[in-house]
C-alpha cells in the first residue's frame, strides 16, 4: 500500500503515466544541504525516454519543479515536493489493451489486487514512477557527496555479453551505459536486433558506493544487505539482486571468501563492503537482475477479462533494453538507501559521519 | 537500528548469542488464529545447532516458553512474546579472538558502529538472532494455512551441486535438505569433504509459496519482490536473492520470458508468481544466496585491534555449510512477509483473502 | 523530522508559507472511493483565509489540483497528491522581523533545530501547511461516508464564553463556527475586540464522530485516544486535547463516570466514545485547547539573533482567534485518524466494517 | 494493533495481566549508555500495586530480569529485553465477570474489537500492560540524564483538590506522589473516603523535563506537543493532556500568553518549552487527566453478552485512585518521547546534542 521508502530519510513517490503528472516528496534532508536544481535535471534527463536509440521514443522533456524545502539554493530541512508534469501521452495505444491481460504485465495481478484499473498505462507498476526516484536520489547523491560517498552505476551484462572492465568514465559515452567501451558495441548489436525482432533483452546493472564508511547499516532486519536489496527490488522489472560476490559466492569456500583485512585495506571484496549487515569500509557493490521489458510487439496470447485469449501485438514505444534507464534509478535507489543509513548511524553515535 | 521486521504482522527478535536468551516479540497476529507449541518447537528443532553430523556440535535444546498472547490455544490479538534460553555457551573458544577483527565477520564492521563489542560472539550478527525469527514464522505459516498457503523450502545448490528435482518430500530425509535425494549424498559429500578440510562451503536455499492468490503486494515501494528480498537479505550470511529465473532473465527475450496466462493457469513461471511487485496466482518462488560460513578452523590472517596483523585458527564449533539450517529460517522470513502482505491486503480490500 | 501522519492511510504534507505552493500526498486510500473535487474545495474553503471580518485579511483562493490517484471520479488505490498554489505572499511584511525571534513564535527553537529559516514566514511552522491536512481529511470524510461514519465540529468557546448547545445545524451559518447561535454573537464581540486592540484570543475546538462502530482501535500504544491525541496536537496552535469528559473526569468518582449500558445504548459519554482506547459504539468526542495567535500587532519585546532586545509590532495580516478556522483542520485530522483505525480493524477482522 | 512507541527509540510492550508475564523489548538505546538494573528496579517499585494503602492491595514483587542488550553494565547498542513475571494471580475473582461486559471498562469494545477475549483480567488494557513501559522509560532516563536533561513528576489535583506547590522532593514522602505536602494529606483523605464508598477517584498528574536543550521535534506532523500528547494518552485511564498552560490559554489573550524571551531566559512559560512543535529551552510541562479507576465495588448495572442486564459489584482488589501509579509510568513515557526526539536531532544535525 506504501509509496515511501525510507525512514529517516523518506521519500514518497506519486503519479502514474497518465495524468496530472509525477513527483516526489522527499522527508529527511538536513537543513543547510546545497540542493542544486540543474543536478536533479540532469539525473531526469538520464532517465527519461528518448534519450537514444535503443530507448523508447515516447517523448517526455520531464523538465522538474521543486515545490518547497528550498530556500536561497540550500534545504531547510522541510519536506522538499518536486513535480514533473506528464505531456506525450498516448492513450489510444491502449485502447486495444482494454479488455485483456498482457503477459508479462501486472495487469491481471493488478486488476485483483484493486478491483479496477487505468487502462490507459502501467499506472503505478510503470516505469514512470520512477521520476520520484530519481530527483530524490540526485539530492541523496549531493548530501552524501558532502561526506565523501559518491556512487557510479552501468550496465554489465547484456543478453549474454558481459563487461570486462569497470570504467566508469565510459557509461556516459556509449548508450547502454556500459563501463566497457568494447561490451557496450556487442550489447548495442544485441539490443538493435531485439529491437528489429520487435522483441526484448534483460541484463544486469551494477551499482558501486565509493568512500562508504565503516558503521553504517544494522545487524539484524535492517542489514545494509536487505535495505539495499529492498531499494533494488522495488525497481520496476528487477527479479534479482546480489551483494560482493553474491550467487558465485555459493560456488566457493570460506577460505576464498573471507576477505583478510590488515586493518586498513582489504585484500579482496567477495562481501560487497557489507560485513554482517554493516559497511565494513570497502566498496560497496550491488548488482541488479533487470528481466527484459514485457512491453514487445510481438504477437502475443492474452487472456480477455471476459474469459478466453486472443492474440495481439502491442502497439506503442517501446524500450528494447531497460538497462540503461535502469543505471541512473539504481543510483537513485542506492543513493537514498545509503542516505537512511548514515542519518541512522548519526542518530546512533551523534556525530557527523 | 532497528530489530523489526513488517508493519501489520510485526516481529521484533532481541538477545545475543551469550546473555539471558533470544526470543521475539510477534505483534498483528489476529485474534482467533490456533497456536500450536508444538509446531513452533518443530520449526525450531529444524534450526537448532548439533542436529547432525553436517551442522555445528555446539547443543542447545532451544525449548521455547510463549510468555503470553496465548489463551487456551488461540491467540488473543495481542504481542506473543516467546523466550529460548541459551544454555551451552563456551564463551571461552572467544577468548583469544577478543582483540583481533577475525576475517569474513562482522567483527570489525560492529565494532565501528557500535564502539564496542561482545567478544564473547557475534552479538546480534550471530546466526543465533533467528531463533526468534524462525518461532515467529511458524506462527505465520500457522495463520497462512488458514487460508490455503502453504510455504516449502530447501537447498538447491551446494559446492557446485545442483540439485534437479523439487521433491519436497525428501527435504526432511536428508541432512543437507536437498529435494533431490540424487543431488543431496553429492552435496553431503562436498559438505563433509570442506569440514575435514576446516573449511566451509555456499549454496542456494529455494522458497516457494503456494496457495497465494493474485493480489497481495504492491506496484511501488513495498512489491512483493521487495519485501521477500528484504526477508531474505537479512538472514545472516545471504548475499543474494532472485525471484522466479532471476538472474537467469537476464540472458533472455522478452518473448521467452513473459509468461503466457489463459485466464485460469500460466505456461510458464518466470516472475516467479509476482507481476508489477504484485501476486499472480502462480507459486511464488524465491532463491537465496547463501555464502561459505565465516568461521572456519583454517589459519588465517586477522588485523589487532592495536594494529598489525596475526595469524589466527577460530577454534570452536562450526557449521561447515549454513544451507540446512537457513531452509527453516528462510521459509519463516516468506511466511512473514506473505503474512504482512495478506493483512494489507485485508485492510485495502475488506474481505478475507 | 516527519511530515507524515498515519500508518495504513498515510498522508505527507510539504509546503512553507512562501515557496511553489503547499499540498499532500494521500496513501492508503483503497480504491473505488468516489473522490469529489468539489468536496475538496469546500473544505478548503472552510479553512482559507480571508474569508470573513474575524479571519486574517490574507487573500490566497487556494484552488486545489488534483495530481495523480484518481480516474474517472473514483480513486486508482494508489497515491493521491494535491497541489494549491502560494499566491498572495506579501513578504515585506516580514523585513523587520529578519533579526529577531518572535515571542510565541517558533522562531528560537526552529533556528536552533535547523541552523537557519526562511525568515519569510512561519515555515513548517505556519498554518499554511494545514491546506494538506484540510484536502486529505475531505477524502477521507468521503471514504468514512460511505461506511456510514460522519464529522462534525465547532467552536465551543473562546475568551471565558462558552458555548450551552450542540446544534451543528449552526456552524457555517456564523462566522465564529459556533455550534451555539447566542453564544456565537459573544464570542464574535470578543474577537472584534481582541483583534481592535491589535491582540488575539484563544478558545476551545469541539470534533465529534457519529457512526462509529465498537472495535477500532487499540489497547496499549495506539489506544484510539492516542492517536486522536496526536492528531489534534499536531495542529499548530493547539496546546491540549481531551477525549469525552477528559479533564472534568479529574474531579468526578468511578461511580459517575462509569458509562452504563444495557448491549444497546450508554446512559452517558464520559468515556468520549472510546473504552480501553477501543471505540465502544458511542459518539467519539473531542476537544482541543487553542492558544491565542502568537502574531498580534501590539508592541511586544523580542530577543535580537545578535543578542539583546527590541521593541516591536509585528505588522501583517493576522487572524484574532483562530479557532474559525481550526475547525475544519480538527474535522479532518479526525477523519485521517479515525480512517487509519478503521483500516487497521479491516487487516485484523478481513472484514467491511 | 500495534505495540510499539517511538521510531529511532523505541519500546514495544508484551504481557496481559494473565499469562506467563510482563515486559518489553528496547530497540535504539545507542551503545556504551550505562545501563543500571537496581534504578531499573527502582521505577518498577514505584508503580507497584500494593505499595501503600491507598493502591489496590494485589501484592506482585515485579521483580525484573534484562534477557539481552547490555554487557558489564553498558548497553550494546542491541534491544535490550526486559521480562517481569506474573505471580499474583487471583483469576478466580473474574469468574463472575465471564458473561457481562463491565460498565466503564474496555470489555465490550475489546470483545467488538477481537471477537473473543480472556476474561480473567483486562488483557493488554490492563494496568499491568505499564510494567514494560516503566522498565523501558528508566533506561531512558539513564540515558537522558547523560545529557542533563532529568524528569519529574507528581499527582496535583485529585477529587478537587489541587496542590498549590511544586516542591518535586515531597513526592516520594506522601503515597498520593503529591509535589505539596499539605494537598497530599487533603488528597490522601479523599482517596480513603472513596475507597471505603467501595468507589474511586479521578486527578491530573503533571510531568517537567528539565535541561531540554532548544532544538528537539518537529514542526508538523512529529511536534513535541504531539509525540508527548500520543505518549500520555496510551497510559490506560487518561482522558486528556496539556502542555503548558494548556485548556487555561483558551481564556487568555496573546499578549499575556506569548512568552517573552530575551535570549537566554523567558519571562513566562505558558507554551509549556515547546513553540512550534519545537523544544524551546524552558521546561517541558505535560499535565494529564486521569479518570477515576473504572473497577469499583459498587453496585452496577452491567450489559450481559447474551442480552439484557444484571446489578454486580466487581469483587477484587482496586485502586481507589490510579494517580499515585501514574507517575512514573507518565515520566518513562516522557522519558521515551524525548529519547525519540533527541536521537532524531542528533540525526538531523550529527552531534551530540
Amino acid at each position: 500500500m506504501s509509496s515511501t521508502f525510507g525512514e529517516l530519510f523518506r521519500i514518497t513517490t506519486f503519479g502514474e503515466s497518465h495524468g496530472g503528472g509525477v513527483g516526489v516528496v522527499v522527508d529527511g534532508l538536513p537543513s543547510g544541504v546545497p540542493v542544486d536544481l540543474a543536478a536533479v535535471q540532469l539525473e531526469l534527463d538520464r532517465r527519461r525516454p528518448g534519450q537514444s536509440a535503443i530507448t523508447t521514443q515516447r517523448q517526455e522533456a520531464d523538465r522538474v519543479e521543486i515545490l518547497s524545502g528550498v530556500f536561497e539554493g540550500v534545504s531547510l530541512g522541510s519536506p522538499i515536493a518536486m513535480l514533473v508534469r506528464n505531456t506525450d501521452q498516448r492513450s489510444k495505444d491502449y485502447d486495444t489493451l482494454k479488455d485483456v491481460f498482457r503477459p508479462g504485465h501486472a495487469d491481471y495481478a493488478y486488476f485483483e489486487k484493486y478491483g479496477l484499473r487505468d487502462h490507459r498505462g502501467g499506472g503505478r507498476s510503470s516505469g514512470r514512477e520512477t521520476v520520484g526516484r530519481v530527483a530524490a536520489g540526485a539530492l541523496a547523491k549531493g548530501a552524501l557527496a558532502t561526506v565523501g560517498v559518491h556512487i557510479v552505476g552501468g550496465t554489465v551484462r547484456v543478453a549474454g555479453v558481459a563487461a570486462k572492465e569497470r570504467d566508469w568514465a565510459q557509461v556516459e559515452l556509449n548508450p547502454v551505459r556500459c563501463p566497457d567501451a568494447d561490451a557496450a558495441r556487442l550489447m548495442q548489436t544485441a539490443i538493435e536486433r531485439a529491437r528489429d525482432a520487435r522483441d526484448s533483452v534483460g541484463g544486469v546493472v551494477e551499482v558501486v558506493a565509493r568512500g562508504v564508511p565503516a558503521g553504517w547499516g544494522d545487524p539484524t532486519m535492517d542489514k545494509l544487505d536487505a535495505r539495499l536489496g529492498a531499494a533494488m527490488l522495488s525497481i520496476p522489472a528487477t527479479k534479482g539482486v546480489e551483494i560482493g560476490s553474491g550467487f558465485a559466492m555459493a560456488e566457493l569456500h570460506g577460505s576464498e571468501t573471507n576477505d583478510v583485512f590488515d586493518g586498513e585495506r582489504y585484500a579482496s571484496n567477495h562481501a560487497g563492503g557489507i560485513s554482517g549487515g554493516i559497511s565494513n569500509g570497502n566498496e560497496v557493490v550491488v548488482r541488479v537482475a533487470v528481466r527484459p521489458a514485457t512491453s514487445i510487439g510481438k504477437m502475443q496470447s492474452m487472456a480477455r477479462k471476459d474469459g478466453g485469449t486472443e492474440m495481439i501485438a502491442i502497439e506503442g514505444r517501446h524500450d528494447p533494453c531497460i538497462c540503461p534507464r535502469v543505471v541512473p534509478v539504481a543510483e537513485a535507489m542506492m543513493a537514498i538507501a545509503l542516505m537512511d543509513a548514515w542519518l541512522r548511524q548519526r542518530a546512533l553515535r551523534g556525530r557527523e559521519k
